[in-house]
């Protein structure tokens, strides 16, 4: 036998994607279903699937094997699995369990304050909190790797192969192209009343319109299914069960809209991979930044369309006719392309949305290389915002308190968003190499040729390739923004006339 | 120090809860979220964390650490935590793993055998595994106990201190009080046209009047919620986490408002256990009939009160007035409480409900002695429905194939339903001296003395009581049939005017 690997390193491996899998379960129902009252014991069950889960990957029987099996003959997906796990073995082992516990402990605690901070309106309140989350990873960074900065081990963790420098530039390049392009859509004389997508649509229609808008996409519902939440996400715990929850606002019909197309994408990502890397370990999306080209795909380059509006329209007339009777496809399209520069990451235009994440990831950055103190941050945040949308929040509230991510421990996620735009622009163009007539497929009722073409290029892989390897083998080459910034300006300069 | 549990002791016992309440959050997440395709898989899962719970209750450490601690002197929690694991140990530990192994194999595989041979309507395609379940849960009995007869020990999982021959007598004593009684009301002169309970009241209007019930009879809706599944069910996670799932069924409101009842009556059992037993392993209801005599007491003793409907008999007329604004209150009250030998058992009245509960009970204890074969089931159970109920299923879907509990394995469970309606009424008449004035606190707004009673006297100590243990400080005795003819032969005569 070529030394496949053994009955009990599969085994092992498989208990330990179980595990991955009942937390992402929990976590779902934490976010979903559990009551007010069970928070607290349902993030200590949490805490020991989650301790056992750590014992189970840094297993030191386990991690010999891992090491034996990298000198031997292995194929493609053992290779993977092997490279996969020890490098996460690597990780969990440099930091001691003491100091993943106290992490695991503040992040919790950090993001409770941060609740409350938010409801409050008082960033003094998570201020020391937030500082020791920086100061705990960079001793993690420092323990992993004392030769790489802390921040792009962060970096790493999200999106394997992309630098800050590369970052940099590639951000320098938007703001250089889409600042400009905003100052002349502010003068552009193109402008349509919207205020019709702010009247009343029923949260009972919003779900409606949402199923038609999944269904049109191509989401199965034999292996997934949608709830409610507070925040937004995708919970990918195998590909038989992508589920999407979403929020509803019955004044912000386009939130839900964009929300539903935003999060199918992500889930028909989940979905496509194949289902022979269930329990390999190698069963789940291949970086953030490429999981999140697709969610945008699906909600901006697809779900922003006019052929695609053209084919949709009709849903906002039959589901509320007293409101949408009267509107003109034009004045439709325009209004859910409409550029408006605002001071909320989630319900922006695509313009301005990588404006918001730039801003995001600059002070996340000076941050970790103390060029910005923590208690500078709120002000900071507001002068970045005044200098590139033109606009300042008037409470942290809209400002630095905004998105949890940081205090949930999460530093250099960030960017993956516009990186992932950034993508999708990349893997637009390869894909109408491939179909040259992608306008009139998006035009047509039929999406399920992107579905497919997503499906064969990226999404069956899982971890088999990454992000770069998957770019190779669209003859992408490497990330470059140019192509977005071309679909951006073409597309606006359009819309506004300019 | 006075020999208490040590630490590591109670921390095992923590974690062992906690097994076993993420087990019971993916069992409510596989009935009321999973998506179809994710069957399979989602057992999986369930099946390594079972695996893991085994292994931590049979940990032979763990096992002798109790052998240890029942020599000690414990205070009375402790005693019952150390006397609650050894019997688990024991149970467990008395039966080979790959015997464990391949009973929940049978079982999962019989209870979709049992969902495919419901939806054909062909008893034969389950029987030959139904027969194996029987075999093998006779061998677990023979391992954990050759002296005890296999129905004994089943009934002891579900009712301790209840033996077959008491179920005997106090069946005996329901059916000769029963069974007569039916037959006068059959021939009683009162009736009313109840067709209207049958037209269609939305879904949403039946979730309004479920929260409204709910509400009314004190459920805590901050530690707990409502799901929609196939069958029925709560689900005590823990007293902050006590869910319920319901059914709806357009064209059957009384169905919906009973189930209503009924689940709220379980969960406020699991909601008022006392958390100072949380991950004690004492923090769950003392016995399966306990449970169902609180969800029953609910359900039928005040949910079918004429006090209790004059307050609420509102919200129909309100939710649906085109049906219930000309409906009299006698009427609706009629209405639901009409006795009608029916063949299902969920949706049954009080009468004919222990005669469904015997007929399931009767037969099997039967084939448990090997007085009925598995091959004879369908037609003993036709023959049973046609001799107490006088009416008999034209097909086995309705029959043999209606209830899910034996193809899953559980037998010994039905006679708690019985029993738990008949410990309701032995808890009503206690509760009566108590509160001499109970008629009036059911028909006033303000429920919750009912509740704190159950609280004080049951709920509260979970399994740090036993039912006798309960029975015995209400100065109740034993159980017994009689409290339970008297309150149904009054009700029932003065309903029909016998």
């Amino acid at each position: 036998m070529n030394s496949a690997i053994r009955l009990h390193t599969k085994e092992h491996i498989a208990t330990i994607e179980h595990y991955k899998q009942a937390l992402s379960l929990l976590s779902w129902d934490a976010k979903t279903s559990a009551p007010l009252n069970s928070q607290k014991q349902h993030a200590t069950i949490q805490g020991t699937l989650s301790k056992e889960l750590y014992l189970l990957q840094t297993d030191p029987a386990f991690a010999k094997e891992l090491q034996h099996l990298q000198e031997q003959n292995l194929n493609q997906l053992q290779q993977k699995q092997v490279q996969y796990y020890w490098n996460i073995y690597q990780k969990l082992s440099a930091v001691p369990l003491e100091d993943y516990h106290q992490f695991s402990v503040l992040k919790a605690s950090t993001h409770a304050l941060w609740s409350q901070a938010r409801e409050q309106n008082e960033f003094k309140l998570v201020e020391d909190n937030l500082q020791q989350l920086i100061h705990m990873l960079k001793r993690f960074a420092e323990y992993r790797n004392p030769h790489l900065a802390p921040y792009e081990q962060l970096l790493e963790e999200y999106e394997p192969d992309v630098s800050s420098e590369t970052i940099d530039s590639l951000f320098q390049q938007i703001k250089d192209a889409i600042l400009p392009l905003l100052t002349k859509i502010k003068c552009s004389s193109v402008t349509h009343d919207t205020s019709f997508l702010n009247k009343s649509f029923s949260i009972k229609n919003q779900q409606k319109l949402g199923k038609h808008l999944l269904t049109a996409i191509g989401y199965n519902f034999k292996s997934g299914q949608i709830g409610t939440t507070t925040h937004p996400f995708s919970a990918g715990i195998y590909s038989q069960d992508a589920r999407l929850a979403v929020r509803y606002d019955e004044h912000n019909v386009k939130l839900a809209a964009f929300m539903f197309l935003h999060e199918g994408g992500h889930s028909i990502y989940n979905q496509q991979i194949s289902s022979d890397l269930l329990d390999t370990g190698l069963g789940a999306y291949t970086s953030m930044g490429l999981h999140e080209s697709q969610s945008l795909f699906w909600e901006r380059i697809i779900g922003k369309h006019e052929g695609f509006w053209r084919n949709h329209a009709h849903l906002f007339k039959e589901l509320e006719p007293a409101i949408y009777g009267d509107i003109s496809f034009e004045t439709l399209y325009y209004a859910l392309n409409e550029v408006t520069p605002s001071l909320i990451r989630l319900q922006a235009d695509d313009l301005t949305y990588l404006l918001h994440i730039i801003i995001r990831y600059e002070l996340e950055r000076d941050l970790f290389s103390d060029k910005l103190c923590v208690s500078d941050l709120p002000s900071a945040w507001n002068t970045k915002y005044e200098a590139y949308l033109g606009i300042k929040p008037e409470t942290d509230r809209d400002g630095v308190l905004q998105d949890g991510h940081w205090y949930g421990g999460a530093f250099g996620y960030f960017p993956s968003y516009n990186l992932g735009f950034i993508y999708a622009a990349q893997l637009r163009e390869s894909m109408i190499k491939d179909h040259p007539d992608f306008d009139e497929i998006i035009s047509s009722q039929n999406l399920s040729l992107i579905a497919d073409w997503q499906k064969q290029h990226i999404h069956q892989y899982g971890k088999l390739k990454t992000p770069k390897e998957i770019l190779t083998s669209l003859s992408i080459g490497r990330i470059d923004a140019q192509p977005l910034i071309n679909y951006l300006k073409k597309k606006y300069e359009g819309l506004y006339k300019l």
